[in-house]
């Protein structure tokens, strides 16, 4: 069965499919591809398990060309994008190209990047094939690379034709991947979605051993919640943002450890433990409410202590640079409670300093 | 006394300002900056000229930084770019930074791609200082940098906030820019516009020896047929391409001589007698409309002859990885006559080959 939600985005309108054994689906594969052309991006670990799979799919009705990228964060540079731009200019791919990213929101993103600059852009699909990039990086048109000084300082925002998730796919994730997709998952509950943080608390424990209907039911609320907010907010003005609880914090350990040390969905769930800790010394959060979410997380296999390699300094230094400051200001996504993130600039200065230096370090 | 001309373009219109002396005017340029932060970028050659000139008028109300890049085509590429997002992140500029092009069509292209992905996308402003920027590339949204395979290949469709044509800088211009941006002049004439072309069979002396107003109305005239035209036709769906008359000959010319060697507008004067070539093998052209033009470009110092060093093959080979390429055709810009020209797909290909291969050469 497929499950199919809409983004509502006018003529940038796109669907998202989730389902089983979808990547062997070539009519569903094929209306997306308006031209001959295809090139899939994957990187070395997905490609051995799914490459060849999606190559039997489009190779009857397309010319498919593919770049294998190296797996992991660190590899989200314009150094490798650039091998994507070399493979299309070698392979003598026009304007009506399409790319195919395949992997995870590593690949997405700089598919996505590509995709928006080759040729000033041509169009690209969405195979997000973790947990992760099923649930989040996929769907909105966020598509961006690193810089050494800052998590994805470089990108556009492009949409895809259309999000494929196969959950097929996630049988192959090993477990901190598997939890790190549930990081951003546990996020829509905690932003705006207490029921469905309430669902999660119930089955936490079935998702985590891979149930199929609770994994397609994650991924199917997850992405209706995202797929709202991008409806309503496509270049983050304003109630996108909240889509960043965590990620500001999370942003500084990942560049702060090296890109690829500590997993996205776990430098975000600590993110996500620092924002609370920041709310409650706001007076927002009980300590209840801090302590059911450390709960959750926990059982969702994720860290929930700030990494003792980094200092507030540090902390203060990254977050600086991210895209969310204004006016020299950090503006956070906080809790005013479970279910309900709002964004801040006029925070006390002195509680932020608080929880980068008490907040608990490993 | 400034001319202003608008670029329609819906929430994304803005204006050109023609006239002397702009680069002085606070008022003029401060109401285009939306908040304190602006970074300028420029070149090796043209900031010794004018970046103290414009940090005068801009650094009492903004904090200013600059980057000042190598002069020249062949380092219009993804590292050089990388260099405006090094000195971004370390000056910790936010999304709220103004970018500034001072400089030719390299600087500009540049500067609007570094605006176009700079955390996903800031405003920029362009300040040509060349008259091929001025009547041309910094009017329309295209940015690019070039890859090794291909000119203009990476970039994105950004429009500026503002452009400001301050004519004094063309004192300092040489003679050989100076007739590198008639070529893009003249490109306009023989588009759509035989009235254009006439006043410029009858004050090129004038135009090449500098008279201010002729210069002037040369570029009102430009951008304002420019003008027109990207807003019919942001995107390059249809009418816009025509604008690219002489230029998948002439990128090929750039590519295949070495980024740097040919001028831009050097290689689609070319490009454009390669144009009028087929078109006369076409029967569209008589041999007295080629004459013409060819008299013209010369009258003009512009070059009307293809490079010797580059055969017939090496320009279909370069030509077929142009923008321009469709279902494996190279669609092209001819003239029906001069003062129309039509983009064409379904000419006679031998007729391709023999203007490749019995153009004159050098």
């Amino acid at each position: 069965m497929i499950k199919t939600l809409q983004v509502s985005l006018g003529e940038r309108s796109y669907p998202i499919y989730i389902g089983t054994d979808l990547l062997s689906q070539t009519a569903l594969l094929s209306q997306h591809i308006q031209n001959k052309e295809v090139c899939i991006v994957s990187n070395s670990t997905v490609s051995p398990l799914y490459l060849e799979q999606l190559l039997a799919t489009l190779s009857n009705d397309f010319h498919c060309e593919t770049v294998v990228l190296p797996d992991g964060e660190q590899y989200k540079n314009l150094t490798e994008l650039n091998k994507i731009f070399d493979q299309l200019l070698h392979s003598r791919f026009s304007r009506q190209v399409t790319l195919i990213a395949l992997g995870g929101g590593v690949i997405g993103d700089m598919t996505g990047f590509a995709a928006a600059c080759y040729q000033r852009g041509v169009p690209f699909i969405q195979i997000p094939t973790t947990l992760l990039s099923q649930v989040d990086s996929s769907v909105g048109g966020k598509t961006a690379v690193n810089h050494a000084l800052g998590k994805n300082m470089l990108g556009a925002f492009y949409q895809p034709q259309c999000v494929i998730a196969d959950t097929n796919t996630l049988n192959t994730l090993d477990d901190r991947q598997l939890s790190s997709g549930l990081a951003e998952v546990i996020k829509y509950g905690l932003i705006n979605d207490l029921g469905f943080f309430e669902w999660l608390e119930q089955n936490i424990e079935g998702l985590r051993a891979r149930d199929a209907d609770l994994l397609a039911e994650a991924i199917e609320r997850s992405c209706q919640d995202k797929a709202d907010i991008v409806a309503e907010d496509e270049r983050e003005q304003g109630v996108r943002a909240l889509l960043n609880l965590g990620h500001t914090f999370g942003h500084a350990i990942e560049t702060g450890m090296g890109y690829g040390e500590v997993l996205h969905g776990e430098a975000i769930a600590i993110g996500m433990m620092m924002a609370a800790d920041l709310s409650q010394r706001l007076g927002w959060l009980t300590d209840l409410d801090v302590k059911r979410m450390e709960r959750l997380f926990i059982a969702a296999g994720l860290p929930v202590s700030a990494p003792t390699e980094m200092n507030a300094e540090q902390f203060m230094s990254l977050m600086a640079v991210d895209k969310k400051v204004q006016d020299g200001t950090i503006r956070l996504v906080l809790l005013k409670k479970i279910g309900q993130a709002v964004m801040s600039h006029d925070y006390d200065a002195t509680k932020l300093a608080e929880t980068l230096i008490l907040f608990n370090r490993d």
